[in-house]
C-alpha cells in the first residue's frame, strides 16, 4: 500500500541536523519513495495529515534482551553479584522457548509503543525472539550471547553448545523476513568466555558475512580483570583474535581507554552506549563525549528490562545528552541532536542496516509519528530539544516499520496484547517464579 | 463529598515501607479518614474500584519555576551564562501578570498529569501564579526569590522592591484556600544579593511564621566565590544572618560540605534535589547519600521547566535513584523507596505540611492512582520498583487534591486545556518571542 505523510515537520537525519517543516513523505511499499516540500503526484491508499506532529526515523534500540522483560524489577536493590546469582541467574535457568516467546512479545510491545522499529538482542533460545519479531513486524539483529566455561584445550565447536547453537541460528533464521532479520555472531564477554570461543566466533562471522555483538568494559572489575589476566583491556584482548575485523556492536564501553576509542574508530567498532543500566546498576559512566571526539560510533540501547526496568528511548536519549554536561560539568558536553542520531542513524549503522534509520527516499519506511500537540510538548521552541528533554512514549502516535503501520493512536495491530498478557501471567512467571 | 477506594495497593508513606494489598482509603471532604483492610462503614457519594492500580500520595514538586514553562527548550545547548544572558533574562524582562498566569496554568496542566498535588515555587508575579493554583485546587508554597543588587549601605526595605512585594505577598496570599497556599520568604541566592537582604528576609520570615526558600550551592563557581568572598559556604554565609532559623528549602545543594549537612540537620534545612536540572545544565551531581547519611531531609525538584524541559516526577525519582549508584559505583546507594520518600512525605516535610505526602487517617488526601495494568508496568515483581523505575505520566490515571478529583484518565477537572493553550499561544509567546 502507499502512505502519503503531509504537512509533517521531519526530521531526516541524513547529517544535516535540519528540520524540514510542512513536509511531504510518500511510502511505497516497504521503502520511502519521496521526501520534500512538495505534494508528489500520485494516487496514495491513505494520505494522513501530520499537523502539529514530527516524523523522525523509528528509534533503534541497538542492545536489549528482550526475554527478561519477565524479570522487570526482579531483585531490585540488591549489589550485582546478589542480583545475578540469587535471582536472575535461577530464574534463567527454568526459561522454555514458550516463555521466551511470551517474554519477547511483552518487551515488543512496550518497544512499539515507545517508537522503536529495529533493535539488536542478545540472549538465549534466540529463535523463539526471531520469530516473535517477524511476527511483530519490527527488524532484528539476533545473536545469543556466547559463552564457554570449559578449560581452552577441551574446546571443540562441535561440543560446544553456544557454537552449535550459532550455526543452527545463522542457517535458520539469517536474512530471513527479506533481511528483516540478520543473525549477529556473538561473544557475551572476554570473561564468560576464552581464546578458542573468540577465535571461532570472529572465524565463523568472518566466513559467512556475520556482524558480532559482545559485553563490553561494562564494569570496573571486568575491566581490571581483564588487564590483569592479559596484559591488556577486553577490547584489545579481543582484537588479538579477529573480532572486530567484522561489522561490531560493543555494549557498555564504559571503562574503554584513548587507545581502545582508536582502536574502534579505526575498525568500526560501534559502542552501544546504556547510561540507565550502568548507572541503575552501579557500573559507572561511559567516557561518551571523549569516545565521539576520537570518531567512534555511538548508538543507544537500554539494556534489559530487568537492568533498569522499562524500554524507553526517549529517557535514554535524554540521559545520553544530560549526563555528560552533569558529570563533566559542561552544558555544551552532549546535545539533543547528538541523542538524535545515536538513536536512530547511528544505532542503524551499528547494526549494518545502511537504509534504516534516515527518512530519506530509497530508505526502508521505518517511521514515528510524535503528537506535539500535549502539554509537555508546548510550546515548541525547537523541535529537537523537545523530543530529547520533553517527550515522552506516550506522545508517540504513530509507529510505522518497513511501511506496515503496526501501532496507532494506543493500539497495537500487529500484537494481541491480551494474549500476550495471558501468556506472561498465566505460563511464564508461574514458570521462572511459582505460584505467588 | 465522601469517596471509597476499594481494593487498591496502597502507599502509606508512614516510614514503615510497607505496600497495603487490597486495602480500603475512605475521604471525607477534604481528608483521609480511613486506610485499612477493611471496608469502613457508611454511605460513599464514590465507591472506586482499585484493582491493579496503586494509590500512593500526590507528588510534592519541592523547586520550580511554573511561568517559565513558557520558556520550555529556549536556548537549549547553550552554556548557563548564555542561555540565561542570552535567552532566559531578556525574555523574562517582558513577562507580565497575565503571561505569567498563562505560563503557569500550563506547567500546573503537566504536573496535574504526572501526579504532582503540592509545589514549591519561586517566580516573580507571584500573586498571578497564587490564583492559578487555587484555581487548578493543588496547594502550593510560594516564593518571589528575593534579590538585590544596590549597594549594602544603600539597602532599605522600603525601597527593596523585593521587600515591598514580599510584604505584600505575604499579606494577600499567607494561609490562602485554607492553606493551599502557604508563602514562603525567599532569598534567590547568596550571589544575587547581600548581606542587609539576607537580615531583612530572615527576620521577616521570623516575625510572620513564614519557612524560607533559596537557591544554595548550585554550581561550582556559586560556591567557590562564596568561599572567596567570605571564607564561609553559601550555606553558612546565610547562616550568620539567622537565614536558616526558620524552616527552610535549600534548593539544589550540589557544593554543600560535610559541615553544610551537619548544620542542614541540626537546623531542620531541607535540601531539594534537581538531578535533571543539574546534569542538563552542566552544574554537577549532588552528594545525596552523604546528605542522606548525615540525617538531611532529601526532597526533590523538577526545576523550571526551561532547566530540564519537563516535569515527571516518575522520571526525577528514577535519576535520584540511579545517578548515585552509577557515579558512586554502588548499586546499593539509593534505592526505590528512598526516591518515593523524596517526592512525597520528604517534600511535604520540606514545605512545612505535615498532614500532607502520606496516606494515613487524618492526613489531607492528596492522592493519586497509577494504573499497572499497562505493559510497562508488566510483570510486577515489586511496586516500589516499577512505580520508580518503570512508571510513566500516562499511568497515572487519577489526581485528587485535597478530597477533590482533579484528573481522571486524560481528563482535566479544574483546567480548561483549550483556553490554557489559547492563553499561551496567542498572549504569551507573542509577548516574549514576537510573532515568529
Amino acid at each position: 500500500m502507499s502512505i502519503l505523510f503531509e504537512h509533517a515537520a521531519v526530521l531526516p537525519m541524513d547529517g544535516s541536523r535540519a528540520v524540514l517543516k510542512d513536509a511531504f513523505v510518500a511510502v511505497e511499499g516497504e521503502r520511502i519513495s519521496y521526501v520534500g516540500p512538495e505534494r508528489p503526484a500520485g494516487d496514495f491508499g491513505r494520505v494522513i495529515d501530520c499537523a502539529g506532529r514530527v516524523l523522525l526515523p523509528g528509534f533503534v534500540n541497538a542492545h536489549t534482551h528482550l526475554p527478561m522483560t519477565l524479570m522487570r524489577g526482579y531483585g531490585g536493590g540488591h549489589d550485582l553479584q546478589s542480583w545475578l546469582h540469587d535471582y536472575i541467574f535461577p530464574a534463567e535457568a527454568k526459561l522454555d522457548e514458550r516463555a521466551v516467546a511470551a517474554g519477547t512479545a511483552l518487551g515488543l510491545a512496550e518497544m512499539i509503543a515507545t517508537g522503536v522499529t529495529c533493535v539488536a538482542d542478545m540472549y538465549m533460545h534466540t529463535g523463539a525472539i526471531a520469530e516473535q519479531v517477524l511476527s511483530a513486524g519490527l527488524s532484528a539483529n539476533l545473536s545469543l550471547g556466547g559463552v564457554y566455561f570449559g578449560a581452552p584445550e577441551d574446546f571443540s565447536p562441535d561440543k560446544c553448545g553456544d557454537c552449535v547453537d550459532q550455526r543452527a541460528l545463522t542457517e535458520q533464521w539469517h536474512g530471513a523476513g527479506d533481511g528483516r532479520i540478520l543473525v549477529d555472531a556473538s561473544i557475551h564477554g572476554e570473561y564468560t568466555s576464552c581464546a578458542p570461543l573468540w577465535q571461532w566466533m570472529a572465524d565463523y562471522a568472518q566466513a559467512h558475512g556475520l556482524g558480532m555483538h559482545v559485553h563490553l568494559s561494562e564494569t570496573v572489575s571486568e575491566h581490571q580483570a581483564s588487564l590483569e589476566r592479559h596484559g591488556l583491556t577486553p577490547l584489545q584482548t579481543l582484537d588479538q583474535y579477529g573480532v572486530w575485523d567484522v561489522r561490531a556492536i560493543a555494549a557498555h564501553c564504559v571503562y574503554t581507554t584513548p587507545e581502545d576509542w582508536a582502536l574502534m574508530s579505526g575498525k568500526g567498532v560501534s559502542c552501544v552506549h546504556n547510561p540507565w543500566s550502568n548507572l541503575k546498576l552501579g557500573s559507572g559512566v561511559a567516557p561518551t563525549p571523549a569516545m565521539k571526539a576520537a570518531g567512534v560510533n555511538i548508538a543507544l540501547g537500554s539494556d534489559g528490562m530487568s537492568s533498569h526496568n522499562c524500554a524507553d528511548l526517549f529517557s535514554d536519549m535524554k540521559l545520553a545528552a544530560c549526563l555528560p554536561c552533569g558529570v563533566g560539568r559542561d552544558a555544551t558536553a552532549m546535545g539533543a541532536w547528538d541523542a538524535l542520531e545515536m538513536a536512530t542513524v547511528n544505532g542503524a549503522r551499528a547494526l549494518g542496516r545502511p537504509d534504516t534509520g534516515r527518512v530519506e527516499a530509497g530508505c526502508l519506511a521505518d517511521l514515528i509519528l510524535v503528537d506535539f500537540s500535549h502539554p509537555n510538548l508546548t510550546p515548541c521552541h525547537d523541535i529537537a530539544e523537545n523530543l530529547v528533554f520533553s517527550a515522552r512514549p506516550s506522545d508517540v502516535s504513530m509507529n510505522m516499520a518497513r511501511g506496515r503501520v503496526i501501532y496507532e493512536n494506543g493500539n497495537f495491530l500487529t500484537l494481541d496484547l491480551e494474549r500476550v498478557r495471558a501468556e506472561v501471567e498465566k505460563y511464564a512467571l508461574p514458570l521462572l517464579f511459582g505460584t505467588r
